[in-house]
């Protein structure tokens, strides 16, 4: 019998250098150099899957994909073979053989995004890439108060960006987390799955409540207004980071 | 009466696209950036003298200088007019007027730098610039035991690198501080004064006792030497960073 077996990578990426993960036909991609280095290494043509397409700019601390390709190599070695011919901006952490019809995305559970944002008076010249700088001082009550109407299952048509294009804009948020820890504030979104730019926009929207443009019952009238332009801005790239995907 | 005061900045930078802070006729130092600057808002060539020259490559979280300018602008002021004229890979974090005659270097008590290991499986992908990538287990109580026969005043030719021309090699350290913090290891290094790539040197020692390939005690050998070539490697630049200069 000749069969495939279905390979399941997580990895991590600085997306400072990438117009995201999804494949394009003319800017370099994560996708793109997976793909072609994955066909280095079967010498056949590999097509992957991923949970998620990260958008330019944005990171990944834990990005899955699945693919299916001949088991000639194990497991435990793929990521050292992988790792040695890719960029070092992307490195593969851990590959599995898993059941056949395993499918990154469908099978997600859940995904976990962070939002960092740098809150001192000045940037922090470490984190330029990785984070938004807001040095106004922000109220994390406020933005708690305010992501607490979020929470649940929702019609979230007014944190989509336009340019999507899916049947249902109802999304399920499981929670979100709000630290502070020295200068930093991070956010942690925890959600059955987002919308376009969904975690940006409303990043974007809990930072207008932090600096007080923005009262928190404000997050609740433009949830129900469905309407886009009247959440916050969407938040830059940088600052989020898919951080795992659950099963 | 017409003079000038004596400006002391506190300052970090990036260090990864620079040739390091000292002015160089054909390669784009973070002095030559910061005198240009500068030279902009006093309307006159200034001349900056820093605590320490950091290496190409090296990043500075609290480097300090001092310059003599006219008072024309407030120390509260300076730090937010320059940062928006310089890169942002360099930021200006404090300015204040000091006596005549203040030193950054000459009246500097100690300085502090730290030493940063990613001793994960696989790197980091998010501190690719700012840490020395080991991948094999370290033995942090030897690094420990062999950075003790380090501490104090010793003559460190044998941790110096070649193309220094000091008149004397003796040096004192005051403290090494070897931490572990989640996959990566910190060595803070505090010493009133640092040869040509002293802490570097001192660092891809440390690491060779705590990878196993020398005992801890083979430091003190090295340090009787007074030999280079019997020393460890010099660690990478990128995981260096000087940390604050105490006055």
């Amino acid at each position: 019998m000749i069969g495939l077996a279905n390979y399941k990578l997580v990895f991590s990426y600085d997306g400072t250098a990438y117009h995201g993960f999804q494949f394009q036909q003319n800017a370099l991609t994560v996708q793109e150099l997976l793909e072609k280095n994955l066909g280095k290494i079967y010498k056949q043509r590999i097509k992957v899957d991923p949970a998620g397409r990260t958008d330019s700019g944005v990171h990944a601390r834990g990005q899955v994909v699945n693919y299916y390709a001949p088991e000639i190599i194990s497991p435990q070695r793929l990521p050292l073979a992988i790792n040695r011919i890719m960029p070092r901006d992307i490195v593969v952490l851990k590959a599995e053989v898993v059941p056949d019809g395993f499918n990154a995305r469908r099978d997600a559970l859940a995904k976990v995004y962070s939002y960092t944002i740098d809150n001192g008076f000045f940037a922090d010249v470490f984190c330029l890439r990785y984070a938004w700088h807001i040095y106004g001082p922000l109220d994390l009550e406020a933005m708690e108060r305010a992501a607490s109407f979020l929470l649940g299952k929702h019609d979230f048509k007014a944190f989509q960006a336009s340019g999507a294009s899916v049947l249902s804009t109802e999304r399920t948020l499981i929670s979100i987390d709000i630290k502070r820890n020295n200068n930093f504030v991070i956010i942690t979104f925890k959600g059955e799955g987002f919308l376009y730019k969904m975690a940006r926009i409303i990043a974007g929207t809990l930072v207008g409540v932090g600096l007080h443009k923005e009262k928190p019952m404000r997050v609740q009238e433009i949830l129900d207004s469905k309407e886009r332009w009247k959440a916050g801005k969407t938040a830059p790239a940088k600052g989020l980071c898919l951080e795992k995907v659950l099963y």
